[in-house]
């Protein structure tokens, strides 16, 4: 028998939960959760982002995917402050340099948001049975987050299984699929190309303008551009337009 | 030098997070919690609960013990379904015995509750440079959920290591305290009285009437009589009146 390449691929439509958060990973996750036999059910948060942009654009990819189940809860991880995603107070950095991205823990970070996030995936997910979680964190070509680790998902998956029902009583055990782990921005970009993902949906900017465009000039933004740029296709986002003569 | 019983007592007033349901338990846990040094910041859930009476039974726990900070989140655990606390299609079981309650897991565990729980609890630990929580699981008289079980604390520690920027950069490393988790109910009610908790101030059943009243006769209400008929004190709850004739 020949070894296929990755994950060996699902033959019943086990329901997994995809954390869909509208940004092109995630969307990428969706199309390849489903391509390995599962029955996505899509979960996206709304947690006191400055901006509701992500929002709609998560309903876009869902809606892209055909994806039905899609649960939005307003979670407020705001309250606490401490992020510049979340507080007003803090700027998102702009115009950093590749060598800067990935330097240390930035102020985007939101404090404990993989925790919480998949610890509602893992509630969701012992309600209808489901023993698979994915979520679209990368080790790569991120930006330095402690919740995108791999070691942190190996222990998230330990909790889980000794945190719940079903890892007590099945059907566990309970697995967190990282699919995008190993994957740079442009491999993530090509694999989602070839799985159909229509990135036109998706918005990956941390301070995206009132009408949803892309800033082109934060750590995501940045990222994005040189992920479509390596991998060869038009990044079908829109930009401001005092960046767009930057964009590929 | 002597060995002191228990935990070392913390001299500098260390700001620690204590989840703060309303219950008996987490009342005591806050005493405890400011007996060794710490200064409480109680964390109390809203999440779907069938009664809002424990909420309130949080704030009179807050207030009774003098404590500043409190936060109550909506998160909601509800739209999952699956527990009777949260569903009102499930009953509440009522007048089990002592040898049913602890049997297998019961229908008013709520999903991966306690891991919600605790990631909001480290997300504000690690905005205000914490890195102590505090909640009061308890591994003697409970009713049979996973996540109250030293197993799962210990995993969602070092999860929770791997998680933060407080477990990568300081003031980790982040300690999740347990305080009951070897105690009868018995002995967590003789420790709260010593310390002056108002055990008025607490409500347990899962079951209460509109007007905050104990059914009596639920699982949580069973293990509080016992345990204060256990401890030798008289239980300061208001009971309904058709089971009022049975409480100590």
């Amino acid at each position: 028998m020949r070894q296929t390449e990755g994950p060996e691929k699902v033959k019943a439509m086990k329901k997994g939960i995809v954390l869909v958060s509208g940004g092109l990973d995630s969307a990428t996750v969706l199309a390849m959760a489903r391509d390995l036999g599962f029955e996505p059910c899509a979960l996206t948060f709304r947690y006191g982002q400055r901006h509701m942009a992500e929002i709609e654009a998560a309903a876009a990819v869902c809606k892209g995917a055909g994806v039905a189940h899609r649960v939005v809860l307003d979670i407020d991880l705001g309250v606490f402050g401490g992020s510049a995603l979340t507080d007003t107070a803090i700027d998102v950095p702009k115009d950093r340099s590749n060598g800067d991205i990935g330097e240390g823990i930035p102020v985007t970070y939101v404090p404990a948001r993989n925790t919480v996030f998949l610890s509602y995936a893992l509630a969701w997910a012992e309600v209808l049975g489901a023993s698979d979680l994915f979520i679209g964190v990368n080790a790569m070509d991120y930006s330095g987050y402690p919740d995108c680790r791999p070691e942190f998902i190996k222990a998230f998956q330990a909790m889980a299984n000794l945190a719940t029902k079903a890892g007590v009583e099945g059907p566990g055990p309970l697995t967190v699929h990282t699919p995008l782990m190993e994957l740079t921005k442009a491999g993530i970009i090509k694999k989602g190309v070839a799985l159909g993902v229509d990135y036109a949906n998706t918005l990956s900017c941390y301070d995206p303008s009132p009408d949803g465009a892309h800033c082109g000039r934060c750590d995501a933004c940045l990222l994005r551009k040189k992920g479509f740029l390596e991998a060869g296709f038009k990044d079908p986002a829109r930009y401001a337009a005092f960046t767009s003569t930057s964009s590929s």
